[in-house]
């Protein structure tokens, strides 16, 4: 039996997947989608995008679908609850993708896993998990959908206190819950949330040595349980939505050892043409360093990597080239 | 009387610069867009995207008018007819935009001019240009239109040999005008195109030491007229699309002396973040070196600067840190 190759093979079919698989597909490369769950990634569990350039209002759901479709319609297939566990590039270049029980073999391999946000695994946070409901995890993306409400963050991080004050640029007021004293944000950003805090009738306030409980209402966000950890009491505070900042985890640990990855789990790469390491296999979207983890970022690096693609099927030694 | 500071100037309002509209504004940064004719740029004169993420089939017009309202939903200004002819950082950091009369006042500035392809200048070419009429100027964003068809392809650098090989994936026959016996396009893409040539039954044929003279048709475009330099002999070839490649004129050269520009025209600036030697100032979209120049990812392009603007606002020392 000859062995069937690939020209592409994409693994996670989230946004950064699905812009891969247009432009390869298209170009006409026998191209497939990995995906372990279900296609559309992160963006499944929004109801309301707004950001994404071209459409004033769609669901995660809805645009994943018109992604699919335009893809396939050009020949790009899908394999859903395919579970990437292992890959090895073999000594003429191929690259081997094991998958479950089968096998493939590809000449080009996009790595696309994604991150997810990490939760905090309170009660509430799943049933109102969407920015709908109340409870997010990116304050570019939703706090526009909060305007004059009250909200509460929760974390801690550079970017827990960025999103924090960008969510102070809409809604009325913002309760900042940390579980210590001190922030690990750098200074720059420390300084800024406390001349924030300093205002007058500032809409900021923090509660420190405090961690999120609970969060409760009946259909949405109506109340979140706030727990002192020094003095172990307990409040409840009136809000419209729960932003959860605390950090977001690559959905990277099948990669170990086959591409390098940071201390955080995100895949290296170099930013001009999302090359790894290992000739052949790129990486593109929120998986990366460096990227902005925006939807249309995410698929734009989709397409950057298959355009790029197409140097290195015509000459590899293209990948080792220095960009302009 | 104060001066009125933005804190975002965007120069061109093509699919780069509404990207960067539509998160500068959603942020709630006091945005402005200055485009030198009408919203929209390259894509104004395609009638038919099929190769936008999220949209099967929608024409450029379209999706332009789709951005625009987006990003002016958020509070982005737009100012046709606004040509940008000077800018200058000031001592203070802050940097001045020269605009006809006016003068604008920018913490940022995202340069998005794009760039416009070169143009044979033959009769026809205008009349007929859109890719629904038979002239195109794009291998990869075409190509699949013209699915058993016969096109001329005009052009002998890296961009034209690989479009036109792109072209012999869909088209039935394909014939490629060079003016020259010498092509310019590297070693291993002439090798390429030679094999394609010499293939039984090929779909590509040569006609060197020739020019495109006429395109001719009524409503599209039926016919081309290819003249010989060396005979003039002319003959007339019936054809369903011309495809020019000839390549691309960045719309830079308003910033020569204020940005670093490469020969060709592009502007210089990191991968990583878009960022130019002027700090403050990004480079986004079509205008700068390493580009894929395909429409979604001029998005993103836009996306990215004003993301990572606010590192900038927050830090100004940021502009000389390294990406990881």
């Amino acid at each position: 039996m000859t062995e069937q190759i690939w020209d592409c093979v994409i693994v996670g079919a989230g946004p950064a997947g699905l812009g891969a698989a247009l432009y390869a597909a298209r170009d006409r490369f026998k191209t497939v989608l990995l995906e372990k769950f279900a296609p559309g990634g992160q963006i499944n569990t929004t109801d309301r995008i707004e950001n994404y350039p071209g459409y004033a209002n769609i669901s995660g759901p809805d645009l994943t679908e018109k992604m699919l479709a335009q893809a396939t319609a050009f020949g790009a297939e899908l394999r859903s609850g395919a579970e990437v566990t292992a890959l090895a590039r073999r000594p003429d270049g191929l690259i081997e993708i094991a998958c479950g029980k089968d096998k493939f073999t590809a000449r080009v391999v996009v790595l696309a896993p994604g991150s997810s946000y990490r939760h905090l695994d309170v009660s509430g946070e799943e049933e109102f998990h969407n920015a709908g409901a109340g409870v997010s995890y990116c304050g570019t993306c939703d706090a526009p959908f909060f305007k004059g409400k009250t909200v509460i963050a929760v974390g801690g991080g550079n970017t827990s206190v960025e999103d924090t004050l960008h969510l102070c640029k809409f809604a009325a007021k913002v309760i900042m819950v940390h579980r210590r004293q001190e922030f690990r944000a750098t200074k720059v950003l420390v300084e800024e949330l406390m001349a924030k805090v300093n205002e007058p009738n500032s809409n900021l306030t923090l509660k420190l040595d405090s961690v999120l409980a609970e969060i409760k209402g009946a259909g949405k966000v109506e109340k979140a349980v706030i727990k002192n950890l020094k003095t172990q009491a307990q409040e409840e505070i009136g809000c419209d939505g729960v932003f959860i900042f605390i950090g977001m985890v690559p959905n990277t640990a099948f990669l170990k050892g086959f591409v390098e990855l940071t201390d955080a789990g995100f895949i290296r790469c170099e930013p001009a043409y999302l090359r790894t390491k290992i000739p052949g296999v790129f990486a593109a979207g929120d998986c990366r360093t460096g990227a902005a983890m925006q939807l249309v970022t995410a698929v734009a690096d989709g397409v950057n990597a298959a355009m790029w693609m197409k140097q290195y099927l015509r000459d590899p030694a293209w990948w080792n080239s220095k960009p302009e």
